[in-house]
């Protein structure tokens, strides 16, 4: 399927929708606190671009795979990605009270709750893909496993869970480049990176095709950083749902602040091509994670 | 193997030397920002009764199967174990400063070094099992994907998570004895049940082997919860590392409480006589499954 700029706008709601309809159905209810539950429901269904599920289907589609296939790893993702926002949100972390426009979740639901609903959605990643593969005959148990690994590799102390760390501690120091990559490689990009590759596993790819992925999803995910940081000076505070400037305040270390705008601009757009030069190299330059990748560049919130 | 009364002492010291042994190479240092390390470090080599991983390898003994086949298993149950000990004392959850007589995790490395080293030892503890069982020979990838529903399922909503939301949405209402048994059994009982079940898989049980395992799983949870209520009431203060008589003071319901001593006591040792014969049925009352089950409830800490 070729996806064109004018096609892609399409593509991303229907996607985001499709992704939707499977992630309530995933959560447990049966013999779960109600108030447990309503929680993690709550922040999985609070919107937001969803694409770690979006990167998954993209790359069974770019392998002629049927994106069904996706559906327990990219619903995984998810509620990593969610209980990581939850986690992150607390007062004893970043103190937010608003996410995406919403109150965050221990607001609602008050802290305890929110520190369990994070628990419960991050194990209920992993019971997801045990559970639902090993009822497949499509996906094989070592491929079940090859998944689980790389998706806690990327997830925790090594990956997200390490870069939220060395991001809380830099919040007291001054950083240089180095060590703001580090943050963001592991923080932002090590779940993209495991979409990424989880999708290829998924797809039977090869180790040319599997190479490319990683490339493009380290390149994504330093490149969704930049923008980050960039639209936290001149983007636009309706359309993200949250304050604008607040990382000058805090005198936060950010791609900006260290390069820049124009500098962080153009770093951006090279992260942007080097990425698709990475699919090309293996052939899968025509999908959809090629205006995936202008997409992570143009976004505005 | 028969183990005796007198020989049970030296078994459970050394297997408990096994086990935290195997403790600290489990977890991932190179790449991991070191207080995070150190964190999770802490709270894993902080002692304990080491209860979990010793199921799974009196298990492997019991249908007579090599105990190392268990460790990665048992070792991703301590992680669990551990990382729900951090988040149950933090201030927004019990707000403890003791755990074992030492300062609680949050309380050498504070609230956000706490959550983030819960969350990245509840995440190791999937990939754990994912990574080294993926290279062993001895178990397939389907006992694998089988470990790890199981896990998942005992850990999160449905099981342990689902316990303590109950717990603390059960502090501020009086509860009666079924709610207090909801509360147990999935709080304390689904973690020892996956133990149980986990190292059943291990040592390819038959269906009625892991019957009885499950059964056997049941009844010495909710006698370890009972004990614990006991203890609180009657135990020595400086064995347990902890205040007694708290539980009354927050007038917390517990056996005690809602059955009185003498009754709570004789439901204890009911439940040990029902464990045991669960593992006479099954042909696997030889092991240290018996044994085990009358330390649950002869323990002073």
């Amino acid at each position: 399927m070729m996806i064109t700029v004018d096609t892609f706008q399409a593509y991303l709601k229907e996607k985001i929708s499709f992704i939707e309809n499977n992630l309530v159905p995933a959560l447990e209810q049966q013999g779960v606190p109600s108030a447990l539950y309503e929680s993690m429901k709550y922040s999985l269904m609070a919107g937001g671009k969803r694409l770690r599920p979006m990167l998954v289907l993209a790359v069974l589609e770019a392998l002629d795979k049927p994106i069904e296939r996706g559906i327990p790893f990219a619903v995984a993702l998810e509620m990593i990605h969610t209980y990581s926002l939850i986690h992150d949100d607390l007062p004893a972390m970043d103190d937010d009270d608003l996410r995406r426009g919403k109150p965050t979740n221990h607001k609602v639901f008050g802290e305890a709750t929110a520190i369990l609903a994070g628990d419960a959605l991050l194990t209920r990643a992993f019971s997801l893909i045990a559970e639902q593969y090993g009822e497949r005959a499509d996906v094989s148990a070592s491929t079940t496993v090859k998944l689980i690994a790389e998706l806690g590799k990327r997830a925790g102390a090594t990956g997200m869970v390490g870069g939220q760390m060395a991001d809380i501690e830099g919040e007291t120091k001054q950083l240089n480049l180095e060590q703001l990559e580090f943050i963001h490689r592991h923080k932002t990009g090590d779940l993209l990176i495991a979409a990424l590759r989880g999708g290829g596993y998924l797809a039977e790819a090869t180790e040319a095709q599997m190479d490319a992925l990683t490339r493009y999803g380290v390149c994504i995910g330093l490149a969704f950083q930049i923008q980050d940081d960039i639209l936290n000076v001149e983007g636009d505070a309706s359309e993200l749902g949250k304050a604008v400037g607040s990382d000058a305040d805090r005198q936060k270390a950010t791609y900006p602040s260290l390069l820049g705008l124009a500098e962080s601009k153009k770093r951006l757009l090279a992260l942007i091509e080097e990425a698709k030069a990475a699919l090309a190299e293996a052939g899968i330059e025509h999908s959809a994670l090629s205006p995936l990748a202008d997409y992570v560049r143009n976004r505005n919130k």
